[in-house]
């Protein structure tokens, strides 16, 4: 069984209002069922124009105490805080969850590779943006394929990031092997696989960082197509079933 | 760009005493230099003899303490203090801090794919294993590839599990982007790409769990190898730095 993972070439600076099925129907001309495009989050954002800066924002009164934790710029601060519905860690960095539903530092908010003193948000809606794309290319092809949008995000215990998926389209975003069979017979108790991030590390490897960047990969190979309502929330675990989460509100208010 | 990625078949179920590099050396005729071969722990454990029953067992006064809050066999429970330098949650489940230093749930012991009432640790020294397994294929076939000890883990804020690398030869775990340029010459300040996570979360998507495993695959299209010396050990946060252990020792310091 092989995969392969291929980087787009060509794929032009996103502005805004640019049409990103339009560009991947394009440059490929031998789509097919089941191919799954991983698409960085940052050209979606760019051409959903979600860029700000600075000047143009006044910072609240949270926004100010925390930048004096931080050090960050307290406008900075008041957007991440406005991109957000709950912030776990509040210096040396900011994390948060983002009113998408995923939990990232300084909610996702990137000054790389958009021009300087310019930062720009994440998708407004990735899910909505996977599906539109995923949609328009079944509309030019007749193909089904998936998609995922995908953000580099740091982890717990560890350094370095990783990729992640912060929305689909298309594919579920667990396999769930519980109820099946090991190699002595035994049956799977916990094995839900969360392939749709592992899809997104693996585009990732080739998707490069600043300047060598290739926004968007191709997968093919795997056959996890499927018309059913998809939803990135199934990744998201429960408040109620976090400890972490619990843990790190009690330092919070500890900290307070 | 293109990546490959090549489940090898016909691996057979591993056995005590198996050399996995000969296995590997006699299932492939092509290795080539550059070649990065994804080793599911579970086959280096088996390999190594790391079996063992709970019969055997006999828990102490901090196990029978634990299995009181989780609902475990205490004696399961004193097997995953011996494999542990810290436990940071102990219900529902145990979060530990392994002797080899990775942080997982269950300091990595796993009940499936190896027989009725038959647990398996993790890797003794997934790193050495690593490096016996590289070496060893370079002596048999002049081939410089690199090696990934990989192991299926649960995430902070997130359902379902991916793979993360334990163990890691001729190839360095940070791909670090700081200092290089954005598209618009801007330079990079926080860009540690952690690559062997995601080649190891790449290769998990073609593993499979259960009767349907794929226990190594054979990653293609990267220039990763290095002579240097590298350690696994660059990937774990150092703990004074890590705010979501603070937070869990102060959960645990309240719930104690």
């Amino acid at each position: 069984m092989d995969l392969n993972l291929h980087a787009i070439e060509n794929v032009p600076i996103i502005k805004p209002g640019d049409d990103i099925a339009d560009i991947i129907c394009d440059l490929l001309s031998d789509i097919q069922d089941d191919d799954i495009f991983v698409i960085a989050s940052t050209i979606i954002s760019k051409a959903e124009n979600n860029f700000f800066k600075l000047d143009g924002i006044t910072a609240g009164p949270e926004a100010i105490r925390i930048s004096k934790l931080n050090g960050k710029d307290p406008r900075f601060v008041q957007v991440v805080l406005d991109e957000s519905l709950e912030v776990f860690i509040e210096s040396p960095f900011m994390l948060v969850r983002t009113t998408r539903g995923n939990v990232c530092v300084n909610a996702g908010i990137d000054g790389s590779n958009v021009g300087d003193s310019v930062y720009i948000t994440l998708p407004k809606n990735p899910e909505k943006a996977a599906k539109e794309i995923g949609l328009k290319i079944f509309e030019k092809t007749g193909k089904k394929v998936s998609i995922i949008v995908s953000d580099t995000n740091g982890r717990a215990f560890k350094v370095g990031q990783t990729n992640a998926a912060i929305g689909v389209y298309g594919i579920s975003p667990i396999r769930d092997w519980v109820g099946s069979q090991d190699l002595f017979g035994k049956v799977l108790e916990a094995s839900k696989q969360a392939i749709v991030d592992e899809i997104a590390c693996a585009a990732n490897i080739s998707m490069g960082e600043g300047s060598y960047g290739y926004p968007i990969i191709r997968v093919r190979g795997l056959s996890l197509y499927t018309d059913e309502k998809v939803s990135i929330n199934d990744l998201f675990r429960p408040e109620k079933d976090d400890i972490i989460i619990e843990g790190l509100r009690l330092l919070r208010g500890i900290e307070d």
